[in-house]
């Protein structure tokens, strides 16, 4: 792989939707989905197989993944909550299955009502049936760098979640920053922990701009090495403690961003501008994305005359 | 002077309120400065010394000067365009007169109708008056990281702006990303290029937020140890060349991801975020600060109780 090469896994379709107030109707799901891989999404993580009462967005999962047009070049990844999900998933022709568990135990238990090492015990089986389809598997912990009850998560405590994905047999990790408390040292410090005790371990980043650091902790993963990064088309997907707070990084100012710096995305930044200028109309509403509002960086404009 | 320091002048009163379409009263305008100062902000641009018929925003710039209350501990810092504005702002007691210049021979001409040269070559009386009247002369580069009518700025270019400043006898330099064009590989390989000709030279930064990639280049700038940044209370002050997009990096923001990194910014980011949301009143609009609305990392949230 080149030095100055990253993938970016879009999670609009599930991270993004999820957080809207009305059903995103299954067509728009997968126009924005289609979009994004005629765009060259490495990865987009499609819907999530939740059961439906828990999140009626995502009620259409199986439907989604049927309707989708494959890219051979883009990943389709789904987010499982337990081994039933992981056996719906499985029917649908994934890639990729996303596990995610809180490292603060608070988190997880506002979010799941169970410890975080019971849920992973819950997960045990998913890599194994995950394996035997062909299928891999991403173990992602959530407020890895901050928790809103707790604050201050130890590193250890996410070095010993990971180490339980590890045993269980994850191909890859995802760390989350579920309410954007990351800053940059912190997230230098976390991968160089990380790597120090798993140096083969590919690690994957899902940052939120909760507080404007967004795209700094994205800049300060790469100079560690990181690659994989989760960003949202148009940067939809708030944060529930925040009303009117910025939640997951945008698309296409992560892809602007990583182009200005002359590091290839793989993604066609007009196509992926194009898509969110559509999608503030298919979700009626504007979207926190930059790039959309100001132009991509070297959109000139005219001088004015005098 | 200690590593984890750095020092941020606030260009709300001068470069945010500049852009407001309405008049901001002398009143709120002493009012927010005397709240930056009793917040603990290094510097503050107070105002400009422009002719009130170019900048009709800026033609209380003597009353402002006169009813601030001055603290100790802040620079009270203006911005001058001309011999006759320095003239003009040396009797008002300022610690610092700011002179700007564009980089880019277009939009230098585009602001001012003369070329980047002979722009300089008005200031040249600037740094003796001032040294004269014992006051700090800041020689700012506009520009200095993209044109939005040129598109890229040769770097040598900017050295050559520099070192016109340098000859003339000007304390420090600010090169400002102007429109939101820097990335964060390209502010460290600026910052290199300078320090690697003039070690000794104090940097100042302007970044802009117009792409998201401000905090990332504040960061980026760190790393290659500038310790001198603008910002702007509330994250005001736009970008005429993107109605909506963001401008000057906001300060709380900018703040509140120092503290987070354990760095000193001598600034308390509870009144300065009281100060912001006073701002947000007493300019009839929401401001773009991220932190105002989301609060600080660490401000933690009560667990949902089943």
């Amino acid at each position: 792989m080149p030095e100055n090469r990253v993938w970016i896994t879009d999670v609009c379709p599930r991270d993004g939707f999820q957080i809207e107030p009305e059903f995103v109707s299954t067509e728009i799901k997968v126009k924005v989905i289609d979009a994004l891989s005629a765009a060259g999404s490495a990865a987009i993580e499609v819907t999530s197989f939740v059961h439906p009462k828990a999140v009626p967005q995502m009620a259409d999962a199986e439907e989604v993944m049927l309707n989708i047009k494959r890219n051979p070049g883009t990943s389709y990844e789904v987010l499982i909550p337990n081994l039933r999900g992981a056996e719906r998933a499985l029917r649908t022709n994934p890639n990729q299955l996303n596990l995610v568990v809180s490292a603060s135990e608070s988190h997880n238990r506002s979010n799941l009502r169970r410890g975080t090492f019971d849920t992973l015990n819950d997960f045990v089986e998913v890599p194994k049936l995950a394996s035997s389809a062909g299928v891999l598997v991403q173990g992602g912990v959530a407020t890895a760098f901050g928790c809103p009850f707790e604050g201050e998560v130890p590193v250890s405590r996410v070095l010993d979640v990971i180490h339980r994905y590890l045993e269980m047999g994850v191909d890859t990790i995802k760390l989350a920053d579920t309410t954007g408390m990351a800053n940059p040292e912190q997230v230098r410090n976390m991968i160089r922990e990380v790597k120090n005790r798993w140096p083969e371990l590919r690690i994957h980043l899902h940052f939120h701009n909760t507080r404007g650091m967004g795209l700094a902790n994205v800049y300060a993963a790469y100079l560690e090495g990181v690659r994989h990064f989760d960003a949202s088309l148009g940067g939809i997907g708030g944060c529930p403690f925040a009303p009117g707070a910025s939640g997951n990084i945008c698309t296409e100012d992560t892809v602007n961003m990583f182009h200005d710096m002359k590091i290839v995305t793989g993604v066609d930044l007009d196509q992926l501008l194009a898509a969110s200028g559509r999608l503030e109309k298919q979700l009626g509403h504007s979207v926190p994305s930059q790039v959309l509002k100001a132009g991509k960086t070297l959109d000139l404009h005219s001088q004015p005359q005098f």
